[in-house]
């Protein structure tokens, strides 16, 4: 695999109010920007991006308060201000038309964008997602908050929910190892103000109204083992769009991107390369 | 609905080494005998002593560390101190025959109960339950010990992942008052401690290959959306035994007996009345 | 097994219009009235017979041009004679609360009877069935009548979609048996232009929007591997009714009763059985 | 839509033995190879060509037996002839390694050539197809013969399974008017009797234990409501393969490139675009 150093990318600081958004873009062509989920970040879609740079301008963006974007620190926001943020990203970049790809928050983040700016949108992606925080989801939140005193409690709390127990089990030696890296980066304080703060920016979220008026041609992925936004939630997207293709991933966890990674890939390439209106003959 | 104290029932404390297990009986019949998931007892099953009491002698048991029964303070135990203790309870009542009901961690028990008993054992009914502690599952069990620190991250950590989202949507008053009921009893140091032990003691639990040899007539519930027991290792279940059926219930969480009541009852009543060995005509 | 010859029971022809419908009854107890399948008849119950009958008063009825039931020779009718004959068939015995169990046609027939006499009926239970005979379901029975010239076409074109591949091939000795009793009576021609009067009876069925006002407490069964009635038409029963349980049986074909003839009766006796209105504590 | 008149494109018949095999060639770049249902002809795929020929040189091919290839009047096969044939046009076009993709009959197809000729696939893409004919899969294809003495028999028997009942619903104008179109070529004699050669020719058609030595990068897509092909027959094909991924269309019946044509297009173009292993870092 080509390392992030062997690419032709550029690495960028876009200011936004007293802030900075970092942003990343691989290779030309249409855009196509990656909304992370929560306690992702740029870095993690270093195994994708040859793939979706090759004929794809890539453009991968921390949320504030997350990787290399700024702290958002005493601040109480809402996801709108990440909607914003997005705005401002893709104006600075002077993107008139983007394939906009969200998974968990990011989806949340991207149904909330294209609700705003459906202009911009050409096609919607949603990996994994939600239409709304439930009472039950707003719970989960919860426990991942109190849960946050120790690196060790995070990791307990946050990672295994987001693996199918069939994936867990199978790549033991791997998860065992990324238990060790991010163990310390759960016990960083700054580190996890920011994924509390990220947690709490979604705890009033709510679109399952305003998705009727959504016309954006878009792509509903599940995953039969999601413990974080089950199926039933993407039905509920999906009964309420009109332009929306449906598809389920067997024997996979929330982490779809690293559990099915070669569907992940093709539905992801092959959604935004379709380009043919079908019509029955 | 009749209460606990309308009912024709005894209430006993069986001796068992140094300790006592708490049981009750209600009515008179085939013996069935139900296994508690972790953090139930013997009163979580108040709803269902009717029904189940009409014809079948009920009988309800707290597991050692669990409700009435004493706690093992100190000591170091798996669960073959349960299926010990159960095998001490059937003995002591002079059972011959019984159908054994387990749902979570009393699958468990019930499973290895079976396989050591098998001569006592008339029909298993498995709900929600696994036929290992899985690494994925091992992981769970220690975010729960994790967040036995307070009573409030200890109910965020372990009671909303029990419930279907839907179910705790639609029920949300209900939630919040279990909350409220639930909060103090998990900040009470005695109660998580045997609440850590019984998880312990789950940790290396593993009869995926011991259940081929099992012939008990067994039938195995699933709930499509149980975040703790997934469906697919009620699937490993099936997979390994010759005298089984298995249904599903759509829309429900792992606590099956609360969210699907009426399907729960039924099961179980008609499972253990059924008797006649059909053949195809 | 018993034989019906060993049980205590009633055979009686009751009058209906200018024709005999024929019913039998066994045991005492709470009326558990079984309507058939299309291609069913009382005969198609004697496997269950004792189960059923041994709490209970279970009544099976041929439908009009079904079974030892009289011929509808000439005469144009949809399901609503059945549902009259019905009727005449519980006045007659002088019931006044009964639990209606349908399969297929036969639920059909159920809810029907339900919308219309919703006083009568204690329980509903529905396997297999649809509030509606679709454009594609009416192409399929249509497809039926066209393969009724032969038996051996007949047997063809209706046989094998009734049952999933697995059972299908699993016991294949017994279905090519059954194979060489069935071809004989599809040459029949008095039977097949009966078979065809029942089929062209549910073109016009179509309770989709009535379902809304059913208050009877109802149990809905589905097969997972259902080719007639695939799962998502009970969905639709399921999201009309308030007063209903839905559940799932997986790897099972349209003929539930004798694929998974165990979960059938259990389920059956069990729904019937259970009598305490649940609620959450 | 670009009609077919407009792209450039190369019509050929290959002869092969005594027959002629009609083989249509679109665009350039990596050959795909895609292979018909039974039911179907290259002229299926026009809906499709525009969007498969973009990158990828987009090769169509009518089996023998069907559409504009040779009738095989009185020859007693089985799908090895397909076989054969397929290799001597991949021969005579000078192809060294081809994307392979087949739906139903043509899944059949293909899993057999990537068996034989394993060098000249470099990726194998399964739609709705099953590793076997099963008894109960035989028994169908008995019907669809028996079903052949008229074009309206043949239509009923044949189309209406081949589709979910929602998509049929929804769309039945489209299907009353295919019908008009469908019923004079299934009255064709020399029609069906290939139609009725080319079913026999799959009777015997059993690769399970083959598969396990397949190492081919495959793709696997099922539909949730497929009558003909049901998901169990496409997760028995999964559980053979080492270099696999499964996905599945919900609410989708057996011919899924016309019910999900989006969720078609993008799996099939996604999936031999994508070029990078993934690996978990």
């Amino acid at each position: 695999m080509l390392m992030r150093d062997d690419l032709d990318y550029i690495m960028i600081k876009v200011g936004f109010k007293d802030y900075e958004i970092h942003v990343e873009t691989y290779g030309k062509g249409q855009p196509l920007i990656i909304l992370n989920g929560i306690m992702m970040s740029t870095k993690s879609w270093i195994p994708f991006i040859e793939d979706f740079s090759k004929d794809n301008q890539l453009i991968l963006i921390d949320f504030l308060d997350q990787g290399q974007s700024s702290k958002l620190v005493h601040l109480d926001y809402d996801q709108s201000i990440q909607v914003e943020a997005l705005h401002h990203v893709i104006k600075h970049l002077k993107l008139e038309k983007i394939n906009l790809l969200g998974i968990s928050y990011g989806g949340e983040v991207a149904i909330q964008y294209a609700l705003k700016h459906s202009e911009y949108v050409e096609k919607l992606l949603l990996f994994n997602t939600t239409a709304w925080t439930s009472p039950w989801l707003k719970e989960i939140g919860h426990a991942w908050k109190m849960a946050s005193f120790s690196g060790e409690s995070y990791y307990a709390t946050t990672i295994p929910v987001i693996y199918s127990p069939s994936f867990y089990t199978s790549n033991i030696e791997w998860i065992e190892n990324r238990k060790k890296t991010l163990i310390p980066i759960f016990s960083d304080k700054d580190f996890i103000d920011s994924m509390n703060r990220l947690t709490d920016s979604a705890e009033d979220y709510d679109k399952r109204k305003e998705l009727r008026r959504l016309k954006t041609k878009t792509l509903v992925v599940s995953s039969d083992t999601d413990f974080v936004t089950p199926v039933l939630e993407q039905k509920l997207i999906v009964d309420s769009l009109e332009n929306v293709d449906h598809i389920i991933i067997p024997n996979c966890g929330h982490a779809s991107m690293y559990e099915a990674p070669v569907l992940f890939k093709s539905l992801v390439l092959g959604f935004i390369k379709d380009q043919t209106e079908f019509k029955l003959q």
